[in-house]
């Protein structure tokens, strides 16, 4: 019997989520919840999903906008078996959702502490195998560890640095800039080497992050010190083995995150969505035993097939992490040679 | 039998109006050309369409990027009725489309007088029948008609003053700014006054265009004086009627062009498009005879449905152009009630 | 005596407001206030004025700082003659000016209804000689004032229509937004409209206002129905006799307000400003009765100069406008042949 | 006797120069040369520089637009000493100097090759007494110097890896993007590590580039090995022997490159310039003996004290870098505690 999935906030990720789920043949979404009567909430009742007030206390906000609900998220909560938390950070939901008795997923928003299991799917899938609460960190973090996993797997990776240069908003968001800066994180390490570390617990790696005014995709200039002496095509050959990596080629004028994101376009996914990690090709570069490279990450998408995968594990549906990312990505469209 | 039809230019236009055309059932594409082999080109082969460089003298590129092409130009028009050209402007191509004996349309970087035809579906799909060559004016221009030409002739307007705030370049482009001033276009009127009345020639227009760092959308600020005295609600009624035009509402935080897109990107239509103008509902104001109105035009692809209309009309495949722009909306999903 | 000068507010128009202040003969600063120990509070030490913490409340803050302040407002105003408030909008302070028995300016942020006199040095100063409390509307609307009323003096205006291409923030703030978007100020006239007849009642104008994504200017397109006949170069004309109004040229390369901003700094005036109201000479058009022209507005400077002069004004160090604002223009170094 | 120094190229960087030329009292302009009668040859008019056209075939250009000039750069030439060449990178000047016989100075557009010189005041003052050309590396690379070669001499580094969060054009160019899009320069290294090279050959440094939408900084995050255990506060304690570097603080506010620029502002130096490199002390550590910092570098101006001081040792008016360096800074209003 398909899973029967609630998507708590149907926002940049939410909806995301959503519309995976309702790609796969072994899970439903029952119902996604808003806290606001806004423009996404009338875009979930115009694609079909059964819309739900968050809190009772917002009801009255849905009923002046004229938007019908089914209920309430408790409502929502009662016909579901798993719900996606898609609230922002520190929305507190966790003892509503014991207290329903449904599985849980966090996004990255949250600490590694509130499940003390941080997913991703070519990692720890098979851990992850019936567990009712996990967290699927971050898009930067899943983007570094989506590289950085094979490579340590197949070559060894003795030390990273990866100064990561942020999109500073989502592209939905007017209200925040900047405008014309650049802002640094000044405490260091930044989030994400902890982050990468509560899924790769030996991965030595620091991290910095900056953030520049751009909407559309993360950018991330990794180094990596290697336990072998390899070459670049030695590199590029451990990722291609992997799925959920793209390459590009600024020789074909892929100069930019901008022409990044219109090959996305091009491939006519939803939402214009990139789940895989673009890396470019011609920026991998191996001096010494150090390799450096680039590689960008489309924020609103990354995450959506760990989701999937994180669904599928926790519920039982597969046991095999490997087939379960297979049926993902081919429901997605992800594959192919890049 | 269906209307063969040969993409010049496999750009940010010409890659739309080919999968607008391969939507329908009385048209398709026969191939696409090239100037470079870069990531367009490529996409272009995945997508299935029949690569051609546009000249001999691009060949060595394509063979060099090791990317395979049917041949050049003028072979791609000799298996073509018609030719869609999304070159750049004064590329100069009509002698070629001459020569091989092909009906043509342009899109409105060329003037007027190249054809001496500006096509707008809604006002003279009927004049178009048969004609050998068109121009689709541009994105701002056919937008300023989709909202101007229904009031003119239900209500009746006696002034129009558009200030067009324009995005400054389009997404796949990273090499232009600005990317921190306004650039105002100091000659006056702007091109697209005189454009709209290429179209419609009855129009008092003036047009004042200003250029900003942003890639996603113009907007609009309309000022019309109206020959009758008329509600806000009465304008607004006037375009319900009108396919092509989608109304938003502040109200529900649709606060600027980023959430329209994000509503665009919500429709999952290919390449998160929005076909319509849009129009948002509050901001319609009405003070004495004078209408002010916002809307905001998505620059990518408000001409699509008007070059398959073009082609429809021209080779004759329906005469009827309200009949033709239905089928147009429907391929595209434009429609429903906003 | 000079008038003794409180700051309310260091921030982007106290600071300059102080600085302007220090430049008069006949006025000087006693003391500037801050919220924050920030940057700017530091900086304002540095430059050697006499720092207040707004508040008790936030005299800890400043400690911890290590920042010395010689004490709160209340300690501030026993030390003044008049305060200037650049205060946050709606922050309240009259009734402790009123009960320090200081005179008191405010800025544009305020509504017009607080001091029921809106002052623009060209237009009022006669009447705000001696007047207890006053405000200096904002810099889009002195803008405007500073344009439009010459015109119609001198010509005659009988309509006006101004759509205002906001800048969204200003240069020192990293935190708002739009990135990547155009947003219209639904609601109409925008408040600048009614803001113009606060001091120009009989202005017959309709306001349009517009967000982009840039932080140095504002630019406004002006269209005005004109009572007589006129040219461009007569409009010119009319300008060139009026002070604080700068002149720019298209054709020597000034396309967009980064080149005006780098005009400014070539002026080498304090924080590159631009108090003058930027006109592109040949953007400058008149259609039948109908004026057209651009301007743009440094918002963080073009008040300054009308602070100055208010505070003479309402001092009575000066009766005569023209007097005063030759003065202050002297100090300021607007002036010359632009 | 003064040097008497034109300057060929009066843009961005040749206007700064000049001004700070003429602020000192042993070397002064002789005159200024451009290609276009823009509105900066107006300025530099306006401020009393004499204007020479760069060849004769752009005459009647400064004809045509009313400009007055004294001539060619030939003829500004024979009356200069020295010339310091702000050209576009490539102009190839140089055969016109020598047979000028006037000594020259060039930017960091152009290669080490070019003068086989490359001067940094701090470094190789001394070397560069008397020499007839040299070449001021770019401004980025002069910011890496500038805080990396302290840290050389007084604690030892081992090997460097600096990523270049770059500006992608400055903020007076509303032409060049990217709009919103991050671009990585896929070469590595960058230039700027062999740059750096160029004037300290023995440093192990590997950069990294990325253009970003900003137009006002570059941000570097730098992570140096150190010989040495050291703390975050020895190393403060090594720069702040140093001139041209100035401290700021992420507690008092300054979170982003936008209030970096504010503070300059304040600073109310000509044009708002900043000369020194800008360290955020809140965003220095150390892990185990590696150094992570972030810098900022105003790329319009940190060029400027190198570009006198390499006048003063060319010309032979000072033999010791440090009086130099304390006679341009002093002049400039670099200094103080920051």
């Amino acid at each position: 019997m398909p899973a029967k999935v609630a998507i708590n906030g149907y926002g940049t990720i939410g909806k995301r989520v959503a519309d995976a789920v309702e790609l796969q043949d072994d899970m439903d979404v029952v119902g996604v919840s808003k806290m606001k009567p806004n423009y996404e909430a009338r875009m979930a009742v115009e694609r079909g999903y059964a819309l739900y007030a968050t809190t009772k206390d917002v009801l009255p906000k849905f009923e002046k906008a004229g938007m019908k609900v089914r209920g309430t998220l408790d409502d929502l909560l009662k016909a579901a078996d798993l719900v996606v938390d898609c609230t922002p950070e520190e929305s507190g939901f966790k003892p509503t959702y014991e207290k329903a008795g449904v599985k849980g997923i966090w996004q990255g928003g949250e600490e590694h502490s509130l499940t003390n299991f941080s997913f991703n799917a070519a990692v720890n899938y098979a851990e992850a195998v019936g567990v009712p609460y996990l967290r699927v960190p971050s898009c930067n973090t899943t983007g570094l560890i989506r590289t950085l996993y094979p490579l340590d797997v197949h070559i060894g990776v003795s030390k990273v640095l990866a100064v990561m240069v942020r999109r500073a908003t989502d592209p939905l968001d007017s209200k925040k800039g900047p405008i014309n800066a650049i802002e640094p994180e000044l405490e260091m390490p930044s989030h994400h080497g902890p982050d990468v570390q509560s899924v790769l617990p030996n991965l030595n790696i620091h991290t910095i992050a900056v953030k520049v005014p751009t909407t559309i995709m993360h950018l991330h200039a990794v180094s990596a010190e290697l336990k072998k002496t390899v070459t670049a095509k030695d590199v590029l050959d451990v990722w291609r083995r992997i799925p959920r990596i793209k390459f590009f080629r600024g020789a074909e004028g892929v100069a930019s995150t901008a022409q990044i994101m219109e090959v996305a376009r091009d491939l006519s996914r939803s939402r214009s969505d990139l789940y895989e990690i673009a890396v470019w090709e011609d920026g991998v570069h191996v001096v010494g035993n150090t390799l450096y490279y680039f590689q960008a990450v489309h924020q609103e998408s990354d995450v959506v097939p760990e989701n999937v995968d994180a669904i599928r594990a926790m519920h039982g549906l597969e046991k095999d992490g490997k087939r379960s990312m297979a049926k993902t990505d081919k429901s997605l469209g992800i594959g192919g040679t890049g």
